[in-house]
């Protein structure tokens, strides 16, 4: 389909839906924008979750169980490092390593996020474009009942999203800015999708770039988000916890007004047919993608709804 | 046995002969002194290849066959980073991987070489204790007829010892230094013993370290060097091939004759009885060590030969 896509993603979910996109647009068509508020230093080691779901994703070698990391990978390097009494909580794969080798080396070398994540993805084969959220470094950070403020990973990966959630701050957000090759794809943008990844954890810190909101709210084109949550539970991940321990409803409903002054666009799961979603395009799909083949109609449905009434969208066009 | 013995150690051959040592000296007893001229930046991580050999080989995981690297290790990292195009002529094994990871991330966090080799070794169950020859990075370079000057691990390994050398330079080493940790055990040292490394690749970088020569040649002990050639052969590397391009005979003797200042003591395999060895004690033993066993009776022997003369090594005791 020769629409350029402008995707926003977070880590499985996000990436599982911009495969689809990646197996319906033309080549050089879709640009995935990647959270990196996830993103951390660990053993000396720069390392890029979201951004590497989505590469490994779109690369076709990603891990089809757990949906991240290299399919078949080992850890023996990870086993190493535990025998010399380093922390092996963060599992890392020996392949998925290599990844974080050379972005260390290259960041290290000075080189921006921008330029390492496009290399690395160009010599994994990838044709679609994966941008970091920012180049500089942006930490979200978990205010938690019981352990206080946590980095992500470990309220994530090391406490399982266990910990009661009472804020979140994006440390270094400040210092963020839009990159040239974001604002690039956004300006070039026929569509904007919001992919069904965690929206206060993945996507929120994508939005909270200074001058993303307006890069893409200024766009007189079809800005639509997925929904995450489906019969008020996420489909993976702590989204709907999250959700309830801050205050909301945990639904697609409470997504749609979350997204509110960004989308006009949104795709609610037809689970969850008839819920009243306010915002000017609603439709409703399938959204569980279990397979490759579900992630690429789930992908096809939503291109074809939007191609519907990309026309009608004028400058200006936003319900606020 | 409980003598303080200090090693001088280069790679593979040093290695052998310190873990002969090992299984005969008291625990505690015994500290290896490590070239690390050898060592360099690779993939952004801080490689020491001689530290790690020794490391390895007295926590006996070492790679049997290879002597270097640890036993039964994959490469999985090393595979992936070739798909990225890396550079993948330094092999880095997999559990070997996490060595580098942790030394280059503790290096960064601002401990220095010393702290980090005892650490590291602790960790792997090693009783005795290794130490770099000093804490100040030191690059041996190796002038090429071929390729010019380049460093040692491309004349090692990528280029597998092959160019014609006409010169050795140790760039950095003004600003090395005796470590606290060297000198106290020299200061201790019952007897000193230079393994059979290569002259002037391994023990010449630890002897030129500013103040380790007079740190070793004070002390009124025997200083013994084994013999890395056997019969105007090196037992193993680029020995006897780099002494020819540098103008000397590849003989036992050349080598007795380039430690002079240093040794009083030096041991010739039996290969070669009869050459005479210009130094005050002199021994014949069999030096090839294939098998644990051989590393083991062959340290025997040289402490036995040392006990008794050592009680006879006077201060100012030396042929020059």
């Amino acid at each position: 389909m020769a629409l350029n896509v402008v995707a926003l993603a977070g880590g499985v979910g996000g990436a599982k839906f911009a495969y689809g996109l990646s197996q319906i647009l033309d080549p050089g068509r879709l640009t995935v924008i990647v959270n990196t508020g996830d993103d951390f230093w660990h053993l000396g080691l720069r390392i890029c979750p979201d951004l590497d779901t989505v590469m490994y994703t779109l690369a076709g070698v990603v891990d089809p169980v757990n949906g991240w990391g290299v399919a078949g990978d080992t850890t023996h390097t990870l086993q190493a490092l535990g025998r010399y009494g380093a922390a092996t909580w963060f599992r890392l794969g020996d392949q998925d390593m290599a990844t974080h080798i050379l972005r260390t080396d290259w960041l290290r070398g000075g080189r921006n996020l921008t330029d390492i994540t496009q290399e690395l993805a160009q010599r994994l084969g990838v044709c679609q474009t994966i941008l970091p959220m920012a180049d500089a470094p942006v930490a979200t950070m978990v205010d938690t009942v019981e352990h206080g403020e946590i980095g992500f990973q470990e309220y994530f990966v090391m406490r399982r999203w266990q910990p009661v959630v009472r804020g979140l701050r994006l440390e270094g957000i400040e210092s963020a800015k839009v990159t040239d090759a974001a604002a690039a794809a956004l300006a070039a943008a026929d569509a904007i999708i919001i992919g069904p990844s965690n929206p206060w954890l993945s996507i929120g810190p994508i939005l909270a770039v200074p001058g993303m909101l307006d890069a893409i709210v200024k766009r007189p084109v079809p800005r639509v988000a997925i929904t995450p949550i489906i019969r008020g539970r996420s489909v993976k991940g702590p989204a709907s916890k999250l959700m309830a321990e801050l205050g909301y409803e945990p639904s697609a409903r409470t997504v749609a007004e979350y997204y509110a002054a960004v989308i006009n666009g949104f795709v609610c799961d037809e689970r969850d047919a008839g819920m009243e979603i306010p915002v000017p395009h609603a439709a409703i799909f399938d959204t569980m993608m279990r397979s490759n083949a579900d992630r690429v109609a789930l992908a096809r449905k939503v291109l074809d709804w939007i191609n519907g009434w990309r026309s009608d969208v004028r400058l200006g066009d936003h319900p606020r």
